[in-house]
This record gives C-alpha cells, sequence and structure tokens, in this order.
C-alpha cells in the first residue's frame, strides 16, 4: 500500500519535547521559536526528515505552525484541522485558529517588548518574513540553526530517492528548448529555483524524495547564458546517464549558499517562496523579485502532456469504473472506509503503471465526508452503512499524467436532502464544464457559476472550486485556480480541476470533481468576441445518477450530463469487460 | 424640453482656439497643455463654464482630455466616443485611442527630454498627477492658472444655481446625525470634500449648478469636533433659511484655500478625488488620505430613501409604461429618434413631479442602438423604422428619487438574430435579478452571471453590468459596481443598476436595465451560509415580450419573468388607464 492508516505521532510524546526544545531558548538567545510544517521547499509534502511539527506537537496536518514559547505553545491550523488537531496534540499545546488569529499578533500580545522569536531561514520565504515582522509589535525575530533537529535524535536523513528523466516524447520540450526560452526573458544574470517541480519540469525529471509528488528535492540556478547548475547529492543522479547535458552541471547541495554568495548579480528570486536564507546569502547583490520563471509554462501543458493527460485519465477511468463497479456489488455494512482506500489502490496498482498515488485518498462516509480533508487512519475508521454517502477523492501519478477525481456514491437509498444538494453541486460542475468566456479571464471571474446554485438554497462550500494541476508532477500547482483568489488569467493548456461541494457538518459531504483542460473554443457564427476559452473535460467516470433529482437540471444541463455520460462509455467501454462492462453501461444511461 | 438636439461645437472653432492656446505657452514657460474633460469636482456632467474640452476641440463626449504640444494636439477618448470624436474635432487635432495609449507615453513620446506640461492643478485629482508623473520620462508637469480661462472671451460665468433642502422625512437622517456619525471615525482633524453629492448628502441640500445631477457646486470642511464649514457661494443659499444650522458656517468659495492652508492637521483627503491645488494648498500639515467618508454611506440607502425609490419608480414606471404604449400605437416610420426623447420627456413631466431628466435619453434605432452612449442631435436623427430595435436608456430625477431604466423595443416584426441576442442578454438580467448570494461579495465576484449566456455563443458587451444610483442624486454614483472591476462588498441599501446588453455594430443595439436594491435575503430552510444578500427590483415597466424567444428560457427564468410581468401589473396597473391599461394587460400577459 501507498497508503498508511497508522496515526505517526502521539499526543504523549509532546510535552517533553517541548521541554527540550524550551531548554534550547537561553543558549539562542531567543525567548520562543517559531515551527512551520514546511520545509525549505514550500511543497505541501514534507520528507520525514522535515515533519518537524509533526514531531514536536502531534498534529498531522498539511499546513500550519507550532510557536513555543516559555510559558505558551500555540499551534496554529486552518479550518480543515480545528477537530482534528483537537485529538493530536497534548494540553501543553494551545490550538489556534489561523489565520483568523496571526502569527505576529498571538506572539505581540503573548511577548513584553523586546522579546526575540528564532526562526530557521530556511523554513520562511521572504514574503512570509516581511509580513511577520511587519505585523509583529515590540518584538523582533533572530535567525537560528533548526532548534528542533538539534533535539531530534532520531531525525530521518535527507531522502535521497533516485532522479529519472522524463521521455522528451512525454515531456514535449526538450529541457535545452526550456532552458533556452526561460533564459532568453530571465531579465536578471541568474534565477534562484527552490520549488522542485519546478526544477523537475525545467530539466525533464523526476524524483522520489517525498510521497505522492515525483519530484527530486534540491536547488538550481538558471543563467542568462543558458546554462544551469544544479545542486542536488550526486547520488540521486546515478540512474540518470547523460540526460542533463553539457549545460546542467551538478553540484553537491551544501555548496548552495556558498555559491550564490559569488554572484555578481542581478539576481531573480521569486519572494513568494524563496527562502530567506537565500535572499540573505545575496546581500549587497541587486536583486530583481519575480515569480518563479517556470511557473507558467509549467502550467501551460503543451501537446504531447495533453495527450499523456488523455491517456491516463482514460487508464485511471477504467480503474475508478471497476472500483465503482465492485462498491456497488458490496453489501452495505459490509466493509469500511480503509477497504474502500485498498480496493481503489489494488485497481489503479493493477493497471501496471502506478507510479504512486497523487495524494492520500479521502475515502468518508456518512459525516465523515463532511470534514473536507479527512484522511482515514485505523482509529478513525468506520462502516460504510445503507443510507449514507461516501465520498471519495482520489488521484494517481502515471508517468504521462497526474490524475486528480472525485466521486460521491449512494450507498442504499440516498435521501432527499442529499440529493437535491448533489444535484445543485452538479448544476455548478456542468455550469464550468459548459462555459465558454472570453480569454483575459481568472478563476475569480468564474468562481460564482459553480456556486450560484448552491446558494439559491443558502448553501456553498468553504474551498475552492479549482487547483491547478501537474503532469506527472504535483497534484495541486499554480499559479492558476479557480476560487475568488484566482487572479491569474487563464490560458491554454492549464490544467485545472473542477470540484465544487457541499458539506453538512456532522452528516454528509458532497464533492464532484472531474480535471478539465483551457483550450481555445472555435468561433460560433455570428461570434463578436475575438478569443474564446472552453474547458476540455479529461475526467471519463460516471456521476452517481441515483443522486440527481432530474427536475432540477435544466435542458441544457441534462443534455450536458447524457452527452458526458456517453462519452465515458464510448471511451472507457472497451477498457473493461464482463460484470464491470454492465455495470457501466447501467452507470452511463441517459437520464 | 430638458434636453437639447442641437450640437454645441463646431469642428472649425477648433483651429483658431488651439492657436491662440499655444500663444499662451511661452509666457507660462511650458510647452503644452493638458485640458481634461473634468472640472475640480471630478464629475460626468459639467458646467457651461468648464465645458473647455469641448470648447477647444469641439468633441463634447463625457470624459476624455485634449494634449495641446507646439506641432501636435491629441484629443483622447475612449472606446464609447472614437467614432463620435471623427465628425466633431477639425484635422489640427489627432484622436488618439484611450486608455489604450496613455497621455504620459504619448506626451513622453512627442516632447524631448526636459519637455514642460502646464497642468490645471484644479482639474487633476492627486491621483491622476501621481500617475502622471510616475508615467512621464523626461518630461515634467507645470501647475498653471486654466490657459483655457485666458483666452476664453465669453467663458461663462460660475453657475449660481438656487440650493434647496431635501427634506428630512425623504432624507430619512437629519444631517446633524449624519456629521456627527461621520465626524466620530474621522481619523483626523478635519476632512476635506469635494464632490458635490457628497456635500449634499451629508447636509441634506440638493441644488441645480449643473445638468441632471440635483448637485450644487462647492467644498466643504467636516470637522471630527462635529462641524462644517460649507464653502459655497452665498447667494446660492438664499431659499435655504436656517436648514443648514449653527454647527454648519457658510463662507465664501474663494477663501477655501487660504482656510485649509491654516489647518493643524491631521487633514484627511481623498486622493481618488481631491484636486491637486488642495493637496499642495496643505503642505506641511500632515495628511490621512482616505475614502470619502459619505462615499458609503451614501451608497447604502436607509428605509426613507428605499421608500422614495420604491415610489419614485412606481411614478417614473407609470410614465414609462404610457410612453411604450404610445409608441406602440405609431405607425413604423412616421416618428424620428428625437420624437421618441420628446415624447418619453412629455411622459415624465406629465407626472407633475420630475425635477430633471437624469441624464440625457438615449434614444438609438437600429444601427444607431449599437453605439453605446448615443445622443441624438438634429444632425443624427432619423426615422424609426419597421423591423429595427429601438433602445431607449432614460431616467427622472424626482424629490423622492432617481430613475435609470432601458427598454429595447421592436419596431415592427424583429429577426431571428436579434430575438435571440434580445433573450440571452435578457437571461443574464435575470440571473442576477434571481440570485441569492453571501454577504461580503463584490461586483466582480458575480458580473459573470451577467455575460454566460452570451458568451455561450460569442457575444459580450463592453461596459460594466451595473453602476450605483444616488437618492435624488447622481445617476452614477460609487463605490461599488457589477463589473470586473468592482471591489466594493455589497451591502444593504445599496441601489445598482442591472443592465447587460448586446451591440451589434452598425445593425442593432439591446440593453435590458432595471434598478435593484441590495437587501438582507432571509433565511431558507437548512441553510448554512450565515448571511446572505439578494436584490430587491425597483422597476416595473414591461420587458418586450415579442423580442423573447420562450425555448432559450429555462423554466426559472420564464417562471421569474412571468411573476416580474405580474408585479408590473399589479403595481403599474392603477396607475394607468383607458387604453395604457390595455396595453398594459397584454404586454403583461405570461409567456
Amino acid at each position: 500500500m501507498l497508503q498508511k492508516f497508522t496515526e505517526t505521532a502521539r499526543p504523549e510524546q509532546g510535552p517533553p519535547r517541548l521541554a527540550a526544545l524550551r531548554a534550547q531558548f537561553d543558549a539562542a538567545r531567543i525567548d520562543g521559536v517559531i515551527v512551520p510544517r514546511t520545509d525549505a521547499h514550500q511543497g505541501e509534502y514534507v520528507a520525514p526528515r522535515d515533519d518537524r511539527l509533526a514531531w514536536l506537537t502531534g498534529f498531522t496536518g498539511s499546513a500550519g505552525y507550532c510557536v513555543a514559547l516559555r510559558d505558551a505553545a500555540g499551534v496554529f491550523v486552518d479550518g480543515r484541522y480545528r477537530v482534528q488537531v483537537k485529538s493530536q496534540v497534548a494540553d501543553v499545546f494551545t490550538p489556534v485558529d489561523w489565520p483568523e488569529t496571526g502569527l505576529a499578533a498571538w506572539i505581540s500580545d503573548k511577548l513584553p517588548d523586546g522579546g526575540v522569536v528564532g526562526i530557521d531561514p530556511w523554513l520562511f520565504s521572504v514574503d512570509q518574513m516581511r509580513s511577520l515582522r511587519a505585523d509583529l509589535t515590540g518584538v523582533s525575530l533572530r535567525f537560528t540553526e533548526n532548534l528542533v533537529d538539534r533535539i531530534w535524535q532520531d531525525q530521518p536523513a535527507p531522502p535521497m530517492g533516485t532522479v529519472f528523466a522524463q521521455d522528451v516524447a512525454l515531456a514535449g520540450e526538450p529541457h535545452g528548448d526550456k532552458i533556452d526560452r526561460l533564459a532568453r526573458d530571465l531579465g536578471a544574470s541568474s534565477c534562484v529555483i527552490t520549488l522542485p517541480d519546478s526544477i523537475a519540469w525545467l530539466l525533464n525529471i523526476r524524483g522520489s524524495d517525498i510521497a505522492h509528488n515525483p519530484v527530486p528535492h534540491g536547488f538550481a540556478l538558471l543563467n542568462a547564458d543558458g546554462t544551469v547548475e544544479l545542486f542536488m547529492a550526486d547520488e540521486k543522479l546515478a540512474d540518470l546517464g547523460d540526460h542533463l547535458g553539457d549545460r546542467v552541471s551538478v553540484l553537491p547541495p551544501e555548496g548552495f549558499l556558498a555559491a550564490i554568495a559569488t554572484l555578481q548579480g542581478p539576481v531573480r528570486i521569486d519572494p513568494a517562496t524563496c527562502p530567506v536564507a537565500v535572499a540573505d546569502a545575496l546581500q549587497g547583490v541587486e536583486i530583481v523579485e519575480a515569480p518563479d520563471p517556470c511557473l507558467l509554462p509549467k502550467a501551460c501543458k503543451n501537446e504531447a502532456e495533453l495527450a499523456g493527460a488523455r491517456a491516463a485519465h482514460l487508464r485511471d477511468g477504467a480503474a475508478m469504473v471497476r472500483f465503482l463497479a465492485w462498491l456497488d456489488a458490496q453489501p452495505a455494512g459490509s466493509y469500511t472506509e480503509i477497504d474502500v482506500v485498498e480496493r481503489l489502490e489494488a485497481e489503479r496498482r493493477a493497471t501496471n503503471a502506478l507510479r504512486d498515488i497523487s495524494f492520500e485518498t479521502i475515502s468518508g462516509a456518512g459525516s465523515n465526508g463532511a470534514i473536507v480533508h479527512y484522511r482515514v487512519t485505523e482509529r478513525t475508521n468506520r462502516q460504510v452503512n445503507a443510507g449514507e454517502l461516501l465520498l471519495v477523492d482520489s488521484g494517481g501519478q502515471y508517468v504521462d499524467g497526474t490524475t486528480d477525481i472525485t466521486r460521491t456514491i449512494a450507498i442504499g437509498q440516498p435521501g432527499d436532502e442529499e440529493r437535491e444538494a448533489f444535484t445543485r453541486v452538479l448544476k455548478g460542475m456542468i455550469a464550468l464544464s459548459r462555459l465558454r468566456f472570453p480569454a483575459g479571464l481568472a478563476g475569480r471571474d468564474i468562481d460564482v457559476l459553480a456556486r450560484a446554485a448552491l446558494w439559491e438554497v443558502g448553501l456553498d462550500y468553504g474551498h475552492g472550486t479549482g487547483h491547478g494541476v501537474g503532469a506527472y508532477l504535483s497534484v495541486h500547482e499554480g499559479p492558476a485556480r479557480i476560487a475568488r483568489t484566482g487572479t491569474v488569467p487563464f490560458a491554454p493548456g492549464m490544467i485545472l480541476s473542477n470540484e465544487p461541494g457541499f458539506y453538512r457538518e456532522g452528516a454528509y459531504g458532497i464533492r464532484i470533481e472531474n480535471l478539465i483542460a483551457v483550450e481555445h473554443a472555435s468561433p460560433v457564427a455570428g461570434q463578436t468576441v475575438p478569443a474564446m476559452y472552453r474547458f476540455e473535460t479529461l475526467t471519463w467516470v460516471p456521476i452517481d445518477r441515483r443522486l440527481i433529482v432530474p427536475d432540477l437540471l435544466t435542458a441544457q444541463e441534462r443534455d450536458w450530463l447524457n452527452a458526458y455520460h456517453g462519452d465515458v462509455l464510448a471511451r472507457i467501454g472497451d477498457l473493461v469487460d464482463g460484470s464491470v462492462a454492465g455495470w457501466l453501461h447501467a452507470a452511463c444511461a441517459p437520464l
């Protein structure tokens, strides 16, 4: 199993570790320390070595901070984790609602004027430190070595996952060409790249340093002369042969700071993700602040990447269909949430193409489905019973593409309330699927379309409608998103999720998610808008018809759904047989 | 007639005036001058005295600039006026597409380094001057007296329109209370108020200095101690009696700059609208930059203002219905666009309550309807013929409210293309009318709902979907709007227009406009969103059923339209009789 169901941290480990951490304060001349979840690469997943927040506090969420002072220790978690944190940390830790309460406000309130808080400058981006500094009153920051690392006796070593070349037939563009086109518009002599998926995309490599994201840890300097210095442990690159070529030099990661300290500049950094430690090493050099130059071209998939995504989605769709057919054949109450995860992973493995799951599967029955980022563990695991909804959000990493799909399934006879809510979520999902829109719009301009049918009856969902998805890279990538915070204009080739939902706390959760790709819309007769886009659907898996109230759909929405199911049958029908094919036929029948 | 159809400026007047202006450059030590359309109060309408741009160039649009250099003169106009400007200015003037080409870029390109451009600091806001200065390269700005005023021999005097008290029963709040609540949160010792409608709202007064906006010209200082100094010509206030009370002192407008120069500060100004001349007079004083404190409370109408708006809309709706019934009885080809304007104004006058029209009526038949801000003149006037669409956008100023309504009417048998486009515009207008949405959203979050049905067939419109509307004040007011640029969250009491459209250049124009007011939406069963808003419809006038393709409407849209027409009949039916009542019944029949 790629997914584990054990809880890695226990609350009772927290108090002695917190005490050990506090014992470092005097020598470090600080009154407190901030321990973030993130590593030096600002990703969603971290290596075991970097999972300092969980090791210290017990809290295992994917985002958060601990602020440990001498006589208080806050664990800052967002809305997704406010229930979870309570069962994971001992009472020496105080859960704090973040970002409603900011780190700086909390610290300024607790520490007297003149207080000093330590941070590891590798774990904070330039922007994060600036906003922290601006918001702190009477308290200053001091850069320290990592104090958790100092007390963590059996801290795992840095990951040394093998790095592989990504075939240019799948990447669609030789990495030399990528380097050339980015180097041309660099606006600086060199550019620091610290995001692992940017480096992986730029050099057409993939790695295995962290779970579910096929990226290697490392840093890179992209130079205006079309060369790259890659700071990455040599032993990870043994299988790579001469893939990187002459223009890419490999250097030991320990030498990264010393190397950038010798740069003449101007040096380009992305303040949103560049560690303070890096910016600090560039003192005296002219710095150009601009977004990581890989972000936008990485988001805009080329034809080869889109072809790969389509192929991956057919393969993954067939695995999902086999899973759903199996699920429907099980008597309600005869299996658990973990059984669901295991069966689904087994179906994906059976494709013989699965490299990893793209994130930990969310399998939530009944009220667990209402916990938006629920991850089942042996402790929370429960039977899936008749009359419940089962929400399954999952994805696969294949060499040709990354998938991410959510289906909500009726177990037994669904209630009327659930069916109405499901249908309204579906209306929103269809509204985006059907949309044609002028070039130039961003996510915030269209997000409302996924919500209006829910608003009509006083419902909404507390997350964005869609995130970018990588090409055999991170399942969550920027810079575009479908959300009120989405300000980057859509561009052809961007792959995004379309995943409205609704969650009735303590009762049930609903989410329907397809991946979609931005494409040019062919002009229609009489069109006056110069350039329009639409979304190509990538995901082909039936949507549970038992949960749809047909009368709530407009004729156009019903037509879309029937056409979608017709396409599912046409594309997936040949990939399954026997009882699965029969199940698929029934699941795709017109409404 | 409140509306005139003569063209006030002739192209041949431009060249000698431009020559006379250039003859001032040496004495003023400048190489050019910027002449804006706006006056010191940044409004849409200006007094004849301030109509310098039209006097100099012949261009009569409501926004624009002339930049006169020694050997070039650009007239900068936006998309609304690019056809019109060509027929209005002589060829010594070069029309420039603005804002695509910025003033600063054009000037920097034309003037050698070291060039100096003069501006009248009363006619530029602090923000405008900052952005001009930031964008100019190698060219500096010099403040001058107004050079157009110096050569304009028969320039009209400043307007001396009578000022009236607005009855507190209509205003809903004594002006002393308004002063008190604003003074409490001023964040400064004094606040400079330069917007006439802000002053009118704050002091519950109305004026008659400019056309169509019932506001007096003047400036005010609102002080944290709850006093106001009003800089306004005494002779305009003769009819006001003791309305203003002890806490408002009236001072001569000529003394305004000298008075603010004595302030100790901190002084609050709104950089978006405060003239540079005012900010300049405050040198050495601490300045607090913040929005005009009247903007938001003025936009959020109280119960009395909303009651007034409802009454004004019933009265105005009955006038519109009489006009539409008359129109339908006329043989196509027997009347002109001007006849339409005159008849509609006559119907509004017949209410015996009309104070003014709220803007110059747009009456555009056939291809003239596609000119978004078309104003018919004797030169452009034409017959309204069978087979055409007639677009009529108009409004009235009543003592209890300001109206703004657009209806598009089929003259004879409409074409299929026009009917489909009309129906799609209607779908957008209904989408906003039906919307329930969470508190906290702004115009940019919902604008897409008015456009999606047009986008579906490649159509769109090049203007915002809605603007704020005053309470017997300006028909265009901030700060909220329904548009991609609308970032101010909606709040209860805001009156906005809902006016999607479609324009086929050279052929026809369509727009449907109702006014709507933001209100709390009562919670529905099962609602999870804590606070929701909806829009109360204020406008009650039939929408032309001959232009609707019923099959393009969803059941919900059809239900909305039928319910709307039912409400129109219920509200307006008793206000009309005879043949008009018969017409109204037919116009409100269910689809």
